[in-house]
């Protein structure tokens, strides 16, 4: 087999950049161990910055997300029992979009196979081989038990934070590895029952964190900071909801009950690796980095990485230039660094870190007036959440 | 002796709480332990944020700030070797003078002098007595050594963060102290040379924290970040200087060197007691709070909180109605917080943390390029350090 571009993962980055690199007349394959089921069935959640959802409407995947998807103007940051707004379209023009990352990923499944795009499900036993020459590799086993070699000119390592091409990137003599591992994880529970609150609330509370979102019109997803040993064991449905009830207290909300009917607890961590490229191997998304939920940013940061690098290698193969390719990370990172500070920012002005004092606790409710008191605040926190513009 | 506010510390809120008493008609004796020579002879740094050179001017003793202090309409963040101008006039409309802070108080002695107000210097052992009851009392000898009786209906605590009164508020059934220690301490320097820089520069550096001020003229005031047990007697010249150039290293700024006359650390801390207030006893400045240097807010805290003091002192005097004074500490706690967690920003960003990882380095950096590249971030940082309006 042969392709230009062998693409190993097909999430976010893998499929957005095969459908990139199509518009730009560049043929790809993707693998993926896991079935096209599996893969349209993990619910995920998915806050589209409006980059993204411009990005999928003009390159002509925009069509469902803009029937289906929600319009978010704003958000709420509660604090001392009161809730403030930032009004996302007042402050920057812009909104975000929930549209759950698995609906994404159908709407490219879709458009790559009627492309005539090769998606390969199902796969094992990916190997790729000689990034650091002219003509890697890829070896794997089709869903067939078909032993199959693909060469190609690049590759995308698009496979996710337990990636296995972020490992050929040799350590320590090329790649640096930075992580943060955060005190504290999310305890969330998915409930039957219509939305609390129309917009996102971000709740601080000396007990810890809560967040209050919606997935659909019947179903809410609900979030407790918890410590990372705790377990869904511990938590009774009287013991969630009386906790919520603590931490996002006031008048002006009404949180609705109903039946919870999945919990499940998320760890809460940082990374970045340095360089994001290695020889033929281009690493983008989860496989390059990891955010912490708070800043909403993870599809968004794949999306931009594989935007950049959809430009990059097309002017590889319409000139031989490298110049772009050479530059991706350089072009990438700092994007990529500044959600890592944003996803931090939100992350510690809102949870209670384990060793918190009462300064620490009151400092923090400083912060959050001093941000929400002034337009400049309420504007920066806007433009980093609804993301700056890709292009 | 009798009065209406009996004053203990002639420092910047004390002198400032006599001052705006006098101009509502209300009379004061201020004390202090240190001589006038002492209190205008002891050079400490100071910069007034509009609000403070405002409330100076109106309250009629603004004229020698405005002819020699020094206006500075921004400052430079200094991070991966480029400068970036935080421009507080376009931004905020708004400046700070640098006008040291014995200057201020010399500005205050001679008008309250002028004014026939009593301030008595090189006092000792004072008493504070009875400030839960209607009639206050102040004890103390007088630097003739006679024992004096100081009768008052209510009594200023201005006595500077090694205070005597902040103890009369009984802990912890009443009073709670939130402390927080920093792990670093400045490095001070007073150099015979030309400023480096019109205004001053604020550098981050991998090794650490570094300030470029300028006391006048022919003197600078430089810092760098060290370890809280560092002594002065580890930095030859030598050492100084190559680190000063390590950190505040570009094209763009040019470090004037010269003989370096005294050398300090600093130690750096936040502090804030509350409530600020029990019985007829009400604290300003210091007395209740610490703010460490960088946010540039020590002094203007203390007089923000005998502007306030003095509105609800007045109130008091006029009518015998208590509400303002009731409310003193809800009233000006909050803008303590704010300046607290501004400290605190500026601290965090800026400084390397002893335990600082790479993802902590490179997020430090990402915060700044967050901050100096968005004209809302630039406006948040420029607003806190300008100031927010105190009328």
């Amino acid at each position: 087999m042969q392709t230009q571009v062998g693409i190993v993962g097909a999430g976010p980055a893998g499929l957005m950049l095969a459908h990139l690199l199509h518009l730009r007349g560049i043929e790809s394959v993707v693998l993926d161990t896991r079935t096209r089921e599996e893969i349209e069935g993990t619910i995920r959640a998915g806050i589209l910055e409006q980059n993204t959802v411009d990005l999928m409407a003009d390159s002509g995947i925009g069509d469902r997300v803009k029937q289906v998807g929600s319009v978010h103007h704003g958000i709420e940051l509660r604090f001392d029992g009161r809730g403030h707004r930032i009004d996302f379209e007042e402050l920057t023009g812009r909104a975000v979009t929930v549209y759950p990352q698995h609906e994404v990923l159908k709407d490219l499944i879709e458009q790559r196979l009627s492309d005539g795009g090769e998606i390969r499900f199902g796969v094992s036993d990916v190997r790729v081989e000689d990034i650091t020459g002219d003509t890697p590799t890829i070896r794997f086993t089709d869903n067939d038990g078909t032993e199959e070699v693909l060469h190609c000119a690049l590759v995308g390592g698009c496979d996710g934070s337990r990636t296995q091409t972020r490992p050929l990137i040799p350590s320590p003599d090329v790649r640096q590895d930075h992580f943060r591992q955060y005190p504290f994880a999310w305890f969330g529970i998915l409930v039957e029952a219509p939305p609390s609150s129309e917009e996102l609330i971000y709740a601080h509370h000396e007990n810890g964190f809560a967040l209050i979102s919606t997935r659909s019109p019947e179903v809410q997803r609900l979030y407790l900071q918890v410590d990372p040993e705790d377990s869904v064991d511990n938590w009774s449905d009287d013991r969630i909801w009386n906790e919520l009830h603590t931490r996002v207290a006031g008048d002006d909300v009404e949180l609705k009950e109903g039946p919870i009917f999945q919990k499940s607890i998320l760890p809460f961590r940082s990374f970045v690796c340095e360089p994001m490229q290695h020889g033929r191997l281009f690493l983008a998304g989860d496989a390059a980095h990891t955010v912490p939920p708070t800043g909403a940013k993870g599809m968004n940061l794949a999306i931009a990485d594989v935007y950049i690098l959809a430009r990059a290698m097309g002017e590889f193969f319409e000139s031989g230039e490298t110049t772009a390719l050479d530059s991706y990370t350089a072009t990438a990172l700092p994007r990529v660094w500044r959600a890592q500070h944003f996803s931090w920012w939100m992350t510690s002005m809102l949870h209670r870190m384990p060793q918190s004092s009462g300064f620490d606790l009151k400092r923090q409710t400083a912060e959050l007036d001093t941000v929400t008191r002034s337009r400049a605040g309420r504007t920066l926190l806007a433009e980093n959440y609804v993301g700056t513009p890709l292009y």
